[in-house]
């Protein structure tokens, strides 16, 4: 069974695993996992080999290309949408240095007392994108996971660029899967702060919404399998300090937990 | 030969280029070109294939792994540098897909009417490096190329976005060389537009210097070999238009030639 016959199929979610040490890639069905060989965005297959979820500590779902954000893209309600879109929207990138899994700890930098969780859906693109029009974005997505676009407000600058408080190291948790097929249109993105309710969104209070976010983006540069958008992030997060825990969970995807350290 | 053996030698000047479509890194020596295999930042050799440089197309030197640029990081004269270091600086990302070699086109998106070239001495990391003092950074750069920091300021959000201002696919010419021995406090960057010249610095006229840029890089994120930094553009830029030649020189590196269109 190839990657080629199995990749249309519904409910694929890839993961990237270690046991002992050693690093894998598998298909995640409840609590099996089914070791797989290859490349995910092109060919790969079944090795045969099966995990036990309970005996493996997941990675982030994949290496990044690149990571991309958008800033400020929710409103609290429908209603409350612009008319019209931003005319250049605030994206920025992150660096995949930023990037862990789930369980892993979020690093606080002792220069920091103002550190924010941003639960976001992360949408994957799946192969080589430029000057894409909205209506056939979605057949260049290759999958969805969840993201935490962990923020340092303090190191904003006032003139508005944000590199700094959004680069520190373990400021970008993603996971637990890549999940192949989701309605992304129908999905909340929620945040829970030691077990309470921060953020709860649709995604269609998304203030660029996703067609019209890659679509943009494609028309800027060419995007590539391996590049993660993190679509923004409802409103509701808030500072937090050194041992709260945050879990961002969006159904149907699952629920991505770390820890502030 | 080794790479372990020769790598700490003097004025190497690391290419990659294509012969026939054929990829190929190489060392080059005046006109000639030594093709070596490996990785240059890790293990690599020489094969023993010789190349003249007239017979072969240069490519960007390296794919990067991350490219941060620094702005508004140059003075007009060392009286004119502030006393203390901004709090934070203004860093930003670009996108690895904007990068091309010597000699390409610098493609000005139709919605534009105003590009500007930005010459730049551009820093490659060769080693994983994080919270590295000051008096350390040089130990880990690999050497140094020229970049030109292609951006549309129509594009920049007057909030102080910057990132699809300069995120256009061309729009980080690097090249033609990874030079390893330079004395990156003892060049200057210059830059000439259509055989005239229109920006040349030396490095000391930077807001920021190398060591402190790197080593505040360094204790925000970990640096790791491939990372390329463009150190700022001296003051001269200008806007450009299809049909412009730019010529972006720092003695010791070479020159990097695109044209507009």
């Amino acid at each position: 069974m190839t990657g080629e016959l199995t990749q249309g199929a519904d409910f694929l979610k890839f993961i990237r695993f270690t046991v002992n040490e050693n690093l894998y890639k598998g298909v995640l069905d409840n609590q099996e996992i089914q070791e797989i060989s290859g490349d995910i965005f092109g060919q790969w297959e079944y090795t045969g080999e099966t995990y036990s979820l309970n005996e493996v500590k997941l990675l982030a779902p994949l290496e990044p290309n690149h990571i991309i954000g958008i800033g400020a893209n929710y409103v609290a309600k429908v209603a409350d949408r612009p008319d019209g879109l931003p005319e250049i929207p605030v994206f920025f990138f992150k660096p995949n240095s930023s990037v862990i899994g789930p369980e892993e700890s979020i690093v606080i930098p002792g220069a920091l007392d103002e550190v924010k969780f941003e639960s976001e859906l992360a949408v994957v693109i799946g192969k080589e994108m430029k000057d894409v029009a909205e209506a056939d974005v979605l057949d260049y997505v290759f999958g969805y996971t969840v993201g935490n676009d962990v923020t340092a407000p303090q190191f904003f600058r006032e003139d508005g660029h944000w590199m700094v408080g959004k680069s520190f190291d373990t400021f970008t948790p993603l996971g637990p899967v890549i999940e192949t097929s989701l309605d992304p249109f129908n999905v909340n993105v929620e945040a829970r702060l030691n077990d309470e309710e921060k953020q709860n969104s649709a995604t269609e209070l998304m203030i660029v919404p996703i067609r019209e976010m890659l679509s943009y983006l494609s028309s800027v540069m060419t995007l590539k399998h391996g590049d993660v958008i993190l679509t923004g992030s409802p409103l509701g997060a808030e500072f937090v300090k050194s041992g709260d825990k945050i879990a961002c969970e969006i159904k149907g995807i699952g629920t991505l937990e770390n820890t502030f350290v």
